[in-house]
């Protein structure tokens, strides 16, 4: 027999607080094979959160990087030939040392040889793919809606964490709906990729990948909404989302998060 | 017979207000091949105007980018092998596709090889040249005065953008002279990137180039000013020029402007 | 017979202040091999003192480049093949030209590669050395202590500056201790890059390698702390401590400095 429908507070706060603590606590290291606009900004939202960036796509040297990481972001943002052979490397690293991996399939819908190269990524097992509207929409063939992410999620076996007005985060079994951020996060480069970042540390302190990356993408709006308030632009904001990132607590997290 | 001599204020800063309104609108792509010291800069002061911004070199990709933009930037900052490779697949295809492009000739005056391949750039007719005094100078041998501007111009078919403690913007035939800005502006790394980068955005959506140059050097010396009355350093104002710029309105515009 | 023992204020702010008018004066080119995470904090940081930076890792260019700066930084954070060709053109141009050069030795203690050819850089006769702990214990397999630090700089006929909670500064026979910095600084990417590259700038107006390099280490920790009383977090500190480098003078220097 089936449980009241009683309503019921989602846990994903509660989760993300702890996850915080953690990430702060054991201070992993996350390699990101991330594009030069976004590296900066990356590396700084790493830091702000507890975590160690580091970012060379050496193909001399990212083997080593990443046997010894807690977990790898692949980022399909400039994409030179370089990024392309590191790519193969670190997933036969980070297979064999089973680490956790996150896919962001930036500006697929420009390209249809990315497209085409983050497919092939997909069937190479991500813990978690985090994309906006469009790239879904490339990536997929379907529309991003709710029921088209939880179909992909199980046929995948990989969480889609996607970043839109509201954020949704499935598994295929669950779904979080936050509805945390502001409007400037749109008008900031780099800010998805951030996303994907944060999203990688989670993975690094929880094997759970769906409360990891509904953790980074809420941890991300909430301080994207501290943030806002105290700046007038999306240049200042930029900086001040770093500082919330850092200055965020759990008490924070449970009074401001909007999750279903 | 001559009309007579009533002074009249200049009409750019009417014609810019015009273009931003239409940048903000249109929300116009622009592709940079742009050095990755300005990459993050470039790419949040293209989108506080409203344009999108991308900047991928890979060899496999920028035919496909290029395609599908409004615009073209092409600057010669840490030029690598890659970027050197990328320029000739760019241009190929913007002339295919008629999508004007502007040449940000960065730091010619310190390496005679990149003097040699600028010059070679300037005969692939870009529809403006964005470049501080002493780059003019080694580009074209003469002194950055409006007279030699205005010669370079009508010869090379080229609306020169010559920033400094006034801009100068020129087509051979129209002047602009622009005195608003601020010299913290020469203390931000890549501001006179973003200069070139604004020039792209408004060829985007302006066809006459002498208009869309004087726009953009407009846009940004008033976000200059305004950023520096609320900052107390070069580091602090590199992110308020970005809100000023997405705070910029026409009144504004048309308030400070210090045309000729 | 020996002088008495008293106790004496250390010199080295009184030469912090006179080597910050020269390079204010004298504007020095600084070009710097640095990692793409970096740069354009570092370009920005070297404004703010004074220097003009340049950041080409061309294999066309970087000859000329390196031929007419006043310093050279490589630094090897991102190092990809083109960074370890650019490296041996730009140091055979170093030492045709005598153009002094600091060695940052980024994140040697995670790739044993990088490991090693940063020991075959140190033979190559940097002037300074800019590194952490355990980048230090990775370079030389002894600990950080002052006296293992002093060995390795008379052994290595260069000046050590190691960064951390105190900054030491030793040639072999000299040596300083900073108590000036902030924790904020260890959670800024490219902080230990920046303080690199102000020692860059530092010997291009400083013949004394140990003088210059305790300057660039006293004047990046004291912009810290100015840095850090006016923000809130490591985002806007970022900004704000370049905002204190463009601002800082002498008498500042003086009344701050925590030198032994």
């Amino acid at each position: 027999m089936q449980a009241l429908d009683i309503p019921r507070r989602s846990d994903v706060p509660q989760i993300a607080a702890g996850i915080l603590v953690r990430l702060r606590a054991q201070t992993p290291r996350v390699h990101c094979i991330t594009n030069t606009v976004a590296q900066n900004f990356t590396a700084n939202a790493l830091l702000a959160v507890g975590a160690l960036p580091s970012m060379t796509t050496s193909l001399e040297e990212i083997g080593e990087f990443v046997a010894h990481t807690q977990a790898l972001l692949v980022n399909l943002g400039t994409f030179d030939g370089e990024r392309r052979k590191a790519v193969t490397i670190a997933l036969d690293t980070a297979k064999k040392n089973k680490i956790p991996w996150v896919l962001d399939p930036v500006l697929i819908d420009r390209s249809p040889l990315r497209a085409i190269f983050a497919r092939e990524m997909t069937v190479r097992g991500p813990q978690a793919l985090r994309l906006n509207h469009v790239e879904f929409s490339t990536l997929s063939g379907t529309s991003p809606v709710p029921d088209a992410l939880s179909l992909y999620a199980k046929d995948h076996k990989v969480v889609v964490g996607l970043s839109g007005a509201s954020d949704f985060v499935t598994d295929g079994s669950r779904l979080a709906t936050l509805a945390n951020g502001h409007p400037w996060m749109a008008k900031v480069t780099g800010m998805g990729c951030v996303a994907s970042a944060l999203t990688a540390a989670c993975l690094a302190v929880e094997s759970d990948a769906w409360r990891a990356t509904a953790t980074a993408l809420l941890l991300l709006g909430i301080a994207g909404e501290v943030a806002a308030v105290q700046t007038k632009g999306p240049g200042s904001f930029a900086a001040a989302i770093i500082d919330a990132l850092a200055n965020l607590d759990g008490a924070t997290i449970i009074e401001r998060a909007r999750v279903t």
